[in-house]
């Protein structure tokens, strides 16, 4: 059995178990969730979060590309989304390395979004949300950082500023 | 509350709970799984996967861009991933759209990778993903189409061919 027959009978027990399913497309709490693709993981549960709830957003590192940004335009323009979380964490992957390292490792001669330190990539990220012009209808913006040993998140960037 | 204030009291829940969680950041079944921000999606549990056995790349439509390359050059090199499935849905938001008007809707500039057809548009993403030279590494890669209402997926192009 091949590893895509395995996922195709995977699906046939989903679709017989018929889970109960969200029917409308708008994030309920017009809530975006940005993290990264790390297998241990469980964006939604996290942050006490349901199915239908807010949009998922993952890539390598949990970082703002141009590609976050695309999506999030449709997220806000189109879907409602009106609050963006941004939830990189610790053992990351793109910590501790650099782009020279990953060039030489990968032999991909592009800009990989490494991560030197977690306060200052979140900060930064926060900050190119908040300057994007096409995302001007989001009241409030988040960085967290999420421990993978505990599941513990610590709120380390935030938009507007005060409490 | 804030949102925000849900969202670190619904990490407090999380955090009290201990829910097991997988330790090793690479995924078991070496496997990557691409889709959709889509609030309505499941991506494991529509795949009968657990989590620790993929890593998980979510943008609007499922896209393969240049980020989600990005991504996947990790996942391969530096995270011994070898299969790639590329998701996308029906009733999709960037399906029966276009640059122009998603253009004229959000002000942004930018390609919004929208679906004019779902068989073509995973087909293209397959082909990227195949002629990307640092992604040489991959034995198999498929694309599926997911239907929303009922939660089963369908094959939709997928390399190497044959069965």
């Amino acid at each position: 059995m091949t590893e895509l027959d395995r996922l195709l009978e995977g699906n046939q027990r989903y679709v017989s178990a018929d889970t109960p399913r969200p029917k409308d497309a708008p994030p309920r709490r017009r809530l975006a969730l940005l993290t990264c693709m790390d297998t241990r993981i469980d964006p939604l549960a996290v942050l006490g979060l349901g199915l239908g709830e807010a949009h998922v957003l993952r890539n390598a590192g949990g970082r703002v590309t141009g590609d976050v940004l695309r999506s999030l335009v449709v997220s806000v323009h189109v879907l409602g989304v009106r609050t963006i979380v941004v939830m990189q964490h610790t053992q990351c992957g793109l910590a501790r390395t650099t782009d020279e390292e990953l060039r030489r490792r990968t032999g991909a001669d592009i800009d990989f979004y490494p991560i030197g330190d977690h306060i200052k990539a979140l900060q930064d990220d926060i900050d190119r949300l908040v300057s994007s012009g096409p995302l001007h209808f989001v009241h409030a913006t988040a960085g967290l950082l999420l421990d993978i040993e505990t599941g513990a998140v610590r709120l380390v960037a935030k938009w507007p500023g005060g409490h």
